[in-house]
């Protein structure tokens, strides 16, 4: 990543000249094919076919190699086998051509060898400032560039960029596209391995690219998960990035990374990150393109109520049931609503949410244009999801229908703008492209065939529109500063030999952060009693066993909880160090640690792990079952915003919990948020640190307890990758 | 429902003569609509329409009165308004019409005076023996007879029946078939408001009929759902039954039950008691037709272990993930088969399962045929999913390649038969209907768009196939047998003004049905002391208040937990009864109850209740946080059979749990089960039992300890409907 500056892609990924090295004068060849799909869309630069014999191709004169070229090349398409490559590139660099487009495979998809000829096409690639796209790509085409490098046929210009692992996906995208006939395409990278390029910085083209509306990811694993995030997080303030994450069962990553050796990382954790950084994530591949047509078209939504207009029962019920098990909210009518649409609408038609006409539009569908003016016009609706047969209905009713419907078309496709909210159609006759249909997708309406793809869409939307605006409010706390002495407490444990921090150490540490922990005491033998007993006077407190050698405290007998007073700590303490003898002999014991018992409240867990692909992730849920049976957890990257702290808590299923049930108080959220944050800066100050386990808290209705805390430090045993880097395993906290 | 026998359906669902009363020379009206279509479709029954003034129409000699036709009249369609019907129906009547088909509005869906019109209508034609669909309805067809009374157009014949609350709903559906290209259907029923015949009767009417292959229900609400599941479990024995329940969340229901006033119950609790009756219940609208398409298609599986076959990696990710998320196992691959693909696949192939046969068919798309016989004749391998371009190797590759690709969907089409297993295919050329594709649909095999809607395809298969075979071995086990004595139990509850059980009652009915309770003393005084002590020595015990009038005996101080000997036993009986009757001192108390403390295991619920739409049902959860915060339960309606009460163990979300984890012991799920099978025998001999709450009880490694048991008996007070019905609730237990 050394050669990277910011608008380096542009000019190759917009090229004004282009090399095909392995031009081919036979048809079913990708030399050959490149070549004739830039003739067919009268490309405007110039082609140089490359081919060693042939004198011509496709009636243009050939070059024996680049080197004969006289011309600056921005760009080459290798179609040549992985083999050939370093001859290659070394010829590419001496023509200080800007990039080049590796199809052959062969690579590190491949096995050992394969690695190893990836690495050195990589270096002489370096050498000569040469950035690699691919190998193991389907190609790249720029439409706004008439540039078809991978001889895709149905290719419609338009809004949406398009990065994949897998050439058949974008395939898919792009058929679906053209059927479609209302979503086009502006650039498409075939990313490969990934070797030189990765997603980060196609993504950062992408957000940069005028002609691209919406990004669309089909990703595998990420190579640079962290930097991906940093850019998501600021494109997604300009425009909506979708992704589909492929590989989230383990059966499904294992043939992920059989395809491409990329690293596919835990479903959920991915999840969770990437919607921190406001990014769509979308979870059936069939509803990529239907999700990114709308997020390119509507305007964004202020809030999540919606109003549902149907022309029958059947499809307001459908569509009802599918928006609220999405997450959205059926809006409440202004009583003006319910009086302007009465007076438009048959008796018989509901006038609640769902608002179905009843026949009131069956012999005249300029009805339905009226009620969503009316229902758009609501301040308390956000946006309207119109069901049913509209488009159809010369089809349904009467042939003489259809010009009131094309005019009902006209006037729904002006209400958007009227309005500056969002309206989706959902009908049965998509598939049929009548007119009416026609016209209003022309206008910028989205159309789907199905309520649920319409339901999720408008869901789509809702949640990019809330998450543009909670991170443009909300900023990550990015802070690294240490607070004094507590780089010691990892440096005196690191000098010990130990990996992980005794818990006073640990607790220490949360304490030099303004984390609040109570007071304790480490006792070290019979002679320290006196004071601690003094210190805690009745009140009951917890004693653990401290040792570098105990690491399951309680089934050495190493814990005892309500002792009172300080005979029974005597004799507790005693108990304590006899158990932990016998459990192991050569235990190294460094005292007991006294602690006051939490009084009762809600077990959460908050945990810190290093990821290998987005560095810093914190976890948070509920303890007990919730976390160790169902799994109930979510996770953010680190440096965390209050927004993302208090999503953090909302998300979990369980959420509830925390709002109080069964008569007990809700939690106190905010002495929680600030515990997270006073976390995620402690972990940016200390990269060093690889795993935090704070397990249980309990957490009342005023404050929390820290009752059990956990910090294991990256040492060269545990995988240390770079120092004091936030992705790598330092080996000692940052000094 | 006193007229009612098996084959009239067929008299007027299959009519040889209609009349249609309020036929019309108004092209916009159902009345003409229906002459129209019927003369368009070459009806080959006589047809009489029925006007008062009129002499003709549409060519047609016209009567003033269904008592002016001289023929037998099968079926009637009455186009007239609500409040025309009394008359019209006595006409019907005396003229022995069968069946009408009574289009109009204004019944019970529309208040209290359309209710008392529609009770008027029913009684009429009971008199008459008359049978009704609807009133309320968008009508019916039967295309195999030519008759088609709704005026839908793009209509054609096949296998698919269809029953709907939703005329819009139907139409959607015919119009996915019509665009489809290669599903038809048989006969539509709109049910309307199911005045007189409903759910039930219609679907036996499906299950007798040799044109329907799968019936499809869109459905709000059931108005007599324990008959229902009788009907459907034969039903599914015979051809797979698909169902849309609408209106599953609150908001939904609402909408529903504003669009035909039909009770709607929980929707978890419909699944559960659909499934069990082997219904494939479909959660997005958008494929029911595709599952039914399926159903009808496919031969059943043996077994839910899939290869997926792949001409790329990303396709192949992507139905991997999907099937994994709904459920199926990707089969392991025979060594034979892995050796006979490797032989006809390049290196670059994946020969686990996904298999991607990695560019080997690029260039002959009979090697996807190959492979696809050799992996459907491995013996692991219950079904195939093919992913991909398949359909498109002319468009994508070459033109060429067209003869091959049809070749190969020749063999495709062969394979099912060959191996008796189903092979679906994605492809993403379906909307283009190229030749291929079209030739391999006509050969019966599935084929979609979208890898979700094939792998749910493929999920519904797996999962009728299971549930048939399930239901046609474990059979419900029916008994409504009495325990001798169990009633007086009862007896004594209510003539005592009880309509709840004292605990130890609940204990004693329990027994008398062999459930294992543990030994247990009442306790009237402190005379009865020693003897409770001398019987339970040294046992810890639990100590309970008796009372009816107190519901909530901790919150009165009337629990108290491991007691032992007995001058704890008598502390606490004083302690006990104080606190009582400070609680409450105009409290009733009968006593209290002792019984040994359960030792720890894992803490289940086994619930019975009413449901007013299905009768009594069976719930199942795991105590605690997991009933009361996650509301993970699942239902059965009764009686059970031994396999619906097994799985019922495997259904719930924390199922494994009763695996045993964390270093636990599995559960003894054989005792569990039994205790359910039990206590389905229980409710079916006593149905004046309104409700039953065992919870917790306490399941070990073997046995099970039942720690708390209410249950409630019908009263009047608290809505009995008929003595001695399963379905109502009856004023006391059958005698």
């Amino acid at each position: 990543m050394t050669n990277y500056s910011p608008n380096s892609l542009s000019e190759f990924l917009a090229p004004n000249s282009i090399a095909i090295i392995g031009a081919s004068s036979e048809p079913t060849k990708r030399g050959y094919q490149a070549l004739k799909a830039l003739q067919r869309d009268e490309f405007q630069g110039k082609v140089f076919p490359i081919h060693p014999r042939e004198a011509s191709i496709l009636n243009l004169p050939t070059y024996k190699s680049v080197m004969d070229v006289v011309a600056d090349i921005d760009l080459a398409l290798i179609c040549t086998p992985a083999k050939t490559l370093p001859d290659i590139l070394l010829q590419c660099g001496q023509k200080k051509i800007k990039g080049v487009v590796i199809l052959g495979a062969g690579f590190s998809e491949g096995g050992e060898s394969g690695s190893k000829l990836e690495l050195e096409v990589v270096s002489i690639a370096k050498k000569y400032n040469i950035r690699i796209i691919g190998p193991n790509t389907s190609g790249i085409f720029n439409l706004h560039k008439n540039m078809d490098l991978v001889g895709y046929t149905d290719l419609q210009p338009g809004g949406l960029g398009v990065l994949s692992q897998s050439g058949n996906m974008a395939l898919t995208l792009i058929t679906e596209g053209a059927l479609n006939g209302h979503v086009g395409f502006s650039t498409y990278v075939g990313v490969g391995n990934q070797s030189d390029i990765n997603f980060s910085e196609y993504l950062e083209y992408f957000s940069r690219d005028p002609n691209t509306k919406v990004p669309i990811l089909y990703v595998e694993g990420f190579k640079d998960g962290r930097r991906f995030l940093d850019v998501a997080r600021k494109t997604t303030q300009k425009k909506p990035v979708v992704i589909y994450k492929a590989g989230r069962t383990s059966a499904g990553q294992k043939s992920a990374s059989s395809h491409t050796g990329a690293l596919a990382g835990s479903f959920d954790l991915t999840v969770g990150v990437l919607r921190q950084a406001g990014i769509t994530v979308v979870r059936d591949a069939d509803k990529i393109l239907p999700i990114a047509e709308t997020l390119s078209l509507s305007p964004p939504t202020k809030g999540d109520r919606i109003a549902v207009l149907a022309d029958g029962g059947g499809h307001a019920t459908i569509a009802t049931d599918a928006l609220v098990e999405a997450g959205l909210t059926i809006a409440k009518l202004n009583a003006s609503t319910r009086e302007n649409l009465a007076a438009i609408l048959p008796s018989a038609a509901s006038l609640i949410n769902p608002v179905d006409v009843a026949g009131g539009s069956d012999s005249n569908p300029g009805v339905l244009a009226d009620c969503a003016d009316i229902l758009l016009g609501d301040t308390h609706i956000d946006a309207v999801l119109m069901v049913g047969l509209f488009g159809g209905y010369s089809i349904r009713f009467s042939p003489t229908l259809k010009e009131a419907e094309l005019k009902a078309s006209e006037r729904i496709g002006t209400l958007v703008n009227k309005h500056n909210k969002p309206i989706i159609i959902q009908s049965l006759y998509t598939p049929m492209k009548t007119e009416p249909l026609e016209r209003v997708r022309e206008l910028g309406v989205p159309v789907y065939a199905s309520v649920e793809t319409a339901a999720q869409c408008l869901t789509a939307l809702v949640e990019y529109s809330h998450s543009k605006t909670r991170n443009a409010r909300s900023l990550p706390r990015t802070s690294d500063t240490q607070m004094p002495n507590s780089n010691n407490i990892a440096s005196t444990a690191l000098a010990g030999g130990r990996s992980s921090l005794f818990e006073f150490e640990a607790l220490e540490l949360l304490k030099a952060y303004e984390i609040n922990i109570s007071t304790y005491s480490v006792v070290r033998s019979q002679l320290d009693i006196p004071a601690a007993a003094s210190r805690f006077g009745e009140q009951a407190v917890a004693m653990k066993i401290v040792s570098k050698d105990i690491l399951h405290k309680s089934d050495a007998g190493g814990v005892m909880l309500n002792v009172t007073g300080k005979a029974d700590m005597r004799d507790n303490y005693n108990r304590v160090i006899a158990n932990a003898q016998r459990f192991n002999p050569d235990a190294e014991i460094e005292g007991v640690l006294i602690a006051p018992m939490a009084s009762s409240g809600v077990e959460v867990i908050i945990g810190v792990i290093q990821d290998p692909v987005f560095g810093p992730v914190m976890m948070f849920g509920l303890g007990g079952v919730f976390v160790e049976i169902l799994k109930d957890v979510v996770f953010r990257a680190i440096p965390l915003s209050n927004a993302d702290a208090e999503e953090m808590l909302g998300e979990i299923n369980s959420a509830k919990v925390l709002q109080g049930e069964r008569g007990n108080p809700p939690i106190d959220r905010a002495g929680l948020i600030d515990l997270m944050m006073k976390l995620s800066t402690l972990v940016q100050a200390h990269p060093g640190i690889s795993e935090i386990d704070l397990n249980p808290i309990i957490v009342r209705e005023n404050g929390y307890s820290v009752v059990d805390a956990r910090i294991i430090l990256s040492t060269p045993q545990n995988g240390a990758l770079k120092k004091g880097s936030v992705r790598g395993k330092s080996v000692v906290c940052k000094t």
